[in-house]
């Protein structure tokens, strides 16, 4: 892959600081900056996790001594230094879905022009970024959308298992997640708590962290999540494998335990050629965490993207249609 | 995808046969070209598989009313046709090794110019189509090898399990093969054989099929293979996932059932960055055939070429770093 690719990762919840971690036994890709609400960090020579690991939750990465900095638009300082930025990972939080592509829009508009990869969960949210294609590839953006666990390692898997077949009848998608407290994961369980009966983003977004408590203490930390409007389906409607309506995306989550409650699995059940009805099945092994099914996957279509980039390919791909790489 | 691609399948036995069978439930790709050892068969419209089915197994193509041609050189016969085809699929059998490379070779030299894919096994096959990269390069061929189930969707299901995993330890590929009578899959019998204890490619070559009868009337049918020579391992470990002498294919092939002995499983293990060893299993549904998860996978990756053709991305590709696309 030649030099070191320098990341920047924009987001410093539980899913960037984890990236914080992986990136730290990478050889091929380094940490260079991390930004959240409160400012950023950056170093040309490399950030090591341990600095974000001291931080408590709250605390911002613009608090880490000598290279941390205080601001109100990380993202535009950030920009400043984008000759000094390969790739960046989307980890922030993205209520409302029109957030994280009003981000990416600025920034192709404000002359970056690397690889992004995010792992956005929604299928509005995956839809407004394949919008932004013309745009990207306009600007020699290689952007690859919903690159994470689900969808991205499993929707990956489902476009995979589809290649037995010559009718796909259902994709179903289940998965467990354990997380030993909610707090490092805030983002992530707001998001998935909008996806419960009588919830929304919105109503989500204006909601303390206390009612959020309350509503996991009424449901004794287990949240089970049927019909997800998860963007496997439109991930896999795009790639022409099978109409959106035949995705199914569920699983239960227990935010007080890291032991997964259920084993994650992809299913996908089709018709051969010979006229067949089957089901291959992807199973995650359960000693894997979210983190690692997010984050190692979204490294692995950051170093496919920069191949693509390398090689001029441009615009907006997605999990269904790229192979991840694998970065030493 | 644009116009409908024609594709070329070389050699006419199990494999090539089903891959017309498959065909047939395409739209936008169609046979044009089948060859064997008698000859070949071509029409620009399409060769419906029904006009191979009606063939015995020891019925040449160029039997074929009003489209088959006999001759000893097929292959210089449809290169003369190039122009006319978009795809080539390789299902010739490959005794002794150096032979599919050196096809892929001359029709690189008499002119090809468009996709190539094979469902090569061995790793020494693959390995020497790996070495064409730079001629199939300076030829504007995209190549993709060891394009069927294993290597092939296997491989890449392994490539795509590795993603969770900051070091591999191992992966393992069980293989279940039912097959109703092994007079249809003559060649690929062959080279199971050859895996075998005491047998090599050069024995396998020089034995007859009442030979081979006999081989199997000794073990009822069933051909248990273990440390198999499969090209996962050389595929693998040249897209950076994990060295080869940590990869390890097998299984069970029935030559008197097409039900599987055993269901076909790829298994990777792993630590995670967290330093979780866990493992990740891609399970093939028992309904699913060989013929299903070789000649579906080679079509994905085939479409998956025309794209990268189309992008100019020319010379040799594994299954472990694109990803397949789905043909309608």
């Amino acid at each position: 892959m030649g030099e070191v690719k320098r990341i920047a990762v924009l987001g410093a919840g539980g899913l960037g600081r984890n990236m914080a971690k992986l990136l730290d036994k990478k050889t091929e890709m380094r940490l260079v900056a991390i930004c959240d609400k409160g400012g950023y960090a950056f170093d040309p020579n490399g950030i090591p996790s341990a600095k974000i690991d001291a931080l408590s939750a709250e605390e911002s990465v613009a608090t880490i001594s000598g290279i941390g900095v205080r601001c109100g638009d990380a993202i535009g300082e950030l920009l400043k230094r984008r000759d000094q930025i390969d790739g960046v990972f989307l980890a922030l939080p993205n209520l409302p879905n029109e957030f994280l592509p009003s981000v990416v829009e600025r920034m192709a508009k404000e002359g970056f022009r690397g690889v992004m990869v995010d792992a956005l969960k929604r299928t509005r949210a995956v839809e407004l970024m394949v919008k932004l294609n013309d745009l990207l590839a306009a600007n020699k953006i290689t952007y690859i959308t919903g690159a994470g666990a689900t969808p991205g390692l499993l929707t990956a898997a489902a476009a995979l298992a589809a290649q037995s077949f010559v009718e796909i009848e259902s994709v179903e998608i289940w998965f467990g997640v354990g997380i030993a407290n909610w707090d490092a994961y805030k983002a992530t369980i707001r998001e998935d708590i909008a996806h419960l009966e009588g919830f929304s983003v919105e109503k989500v977004a204006a909601m303390s962290d206390e009612e959020i408590e309350n509503e996991l203490e009424k449901r004794n930390g287990i949240l089970e999540l049927v019909n997800m409007e998860h963007a496997d389906d439109v991930i896999l409607e795009l790639a022409g494998v099978v109409s959106r309506d035949k995705v199914k995306v569920g699983g239960v989550v227990d935010t007080r335990s890291p032991k997964k409650p259920v084993s994650t699995t992809m299913k996908l059940t089709g018709i051969t050629f010979e006229g067949k009805r089957s089901t291959h099945v992807f199973t995650l092994g359960d000693e894997t965490s979210m983190a690692a099914n997010v984050n190692g996957p979204a490294l692995g279509y950051m170093k496919a993207g920069f191949w693509y980039h390398s090689k001029g390919l441009h615009g907006v791909f997605t999990s269904a249609t790229v192979m991840p790489l694998w970065p030493h």
